[in-house]
């Protein structure tokens, strides 16, 4: 699954998840950008809601966008199988602020027959700026 | 600060920040257990709003969980200084499911001029089982 | 497995592998202190061996110590699947100097069919102060 | 600092600490390839010494790597300061095995006041696989 079929697909994913009452909600404005075998970026505006009470992007939504744009690199190989999470990591290096856009940019760095392994870059998407890296694990057996 | 002067502030701290319209709303339900020196202990219970599509309890939302809680834990020594999140790291042990109360037992390892280092068990509180730990570095110098 | 004959069964294991020539060599000098179902203690002194340029323990050796101790905790539950290092976190809170007499405490937190979830906390056995504490994630299956 | 002038220092800061007597002494095969600002390339091959029981190697050892070529990394921005480990994080996808010629790529991603983020990637020279993924947070203040 690679180019417009995989970015259709994640997409379509997406829709349904922010619809259905649970905590991917917080993702409804999130949209995907591309998407090809392993990969996948998706782009979201920082609004009041994504974030803490100093302004910045909250620590709690970063992993989130982490967890969900690395599953969806995960979805790009196998559609079957979102898999489980077994460790996330996050390194937060800069703050993103209210108004910001930004880049989830996420990569299967490997898939075995019971673990794969992912990690997510967030960027601002107007400076390039590093803002976090989180690395995840899951269980996909 | 400790007991119920500790208890209090928090959970004052909390009704706060979950009505501010930022990304802690998603912890409304949440309730301050105890607190003392250097630890917190808080309790919600899973509803659908913190689930994935497979009915257990969001990555993303137990990753916020940790964040909060710990962040909570350190308030308890410095009620001036949040902090800000340098690392965050989560082991996923066991699923909880809608319905299930949950306890997130934060503690505060080790405080100094720049760095506080923290932790947070989260546990089902019927059962004991282990849900999750997750780790968390702050800046606060 | 507990008790004596853990401990005993871990301190063979130990003598056995730090005199075959592979990296366990590094903890030649380690004890087994006590072990029980789930858990390993284990002591050793830092020598000049241990260290970086600052004398302070070396990182990597810090690390060493958390994968070898928290295997030993698994072997308490099963002798025959050391098992494979999936992800391994370490946060570092204070140094160790040369001549220091450091515990390493570790414990399976969680047992599954196909993965352990491991942590192991390193203190100084005279102040009892945190040096790091280590989280270890294995493949068992 | 860049080019053969990094690689020359670079190289020459590895001779002097793996001649000391300290832990860095296993990295004494270590070669650094290439060194630009805030980039690290360094090969070695797997010999017994750096393996585990089952002729893998070590965890400790991969972990010793990050560690150090990440700190050699940050080095290229500021020859004086070689920081403080704050929190290392390691996921190990592919064993690599006696013999195998690896390289440790090594990268600073971001450099702040107080904080320097590393990330490295260990790699088989031949197949290009990837064996681990090590993240770095040290403090530099």
């Amino acid at each position: 699954m690679a180019g417009n079929g995989a970015k259709n697909f994640l997409q379509q994913v997406l829709n349904v998840v922010t619809k259905e009452g649970g905590f991917d909600r917080c993702l409804s404005q999130m949209r995907i950008v591309s998407a090809e075998k392993g990969r996948c970026v998706a782009e979201v505006k920082v609004e009041k809601e994504h974030t803490n009470r100093s302004g910045a992007m909250h620590g709690g939504y970063t992993a989130t966008l982490v967890d969900v744009v690395t599953t969806m690199a995960l979805l790009t190989v196998n559609q079957e199988t979102p898999g489980v999470s077994v460790d996330l990591n996050m390194s937060y290096m800069k703050a993103a602020k209210t108004g910001d856009e930004i880049l989830i940019n996420a990569e299967l760095l490997k898939s075995g027959k019971t673990l794969a392994f992912l990690s997510a870059d967030i960027v601002n998407k107007e400076t390039g700026a590093l803002i976090a890296r989180g690395s995840h694990t899951k269980y996909v057996g």
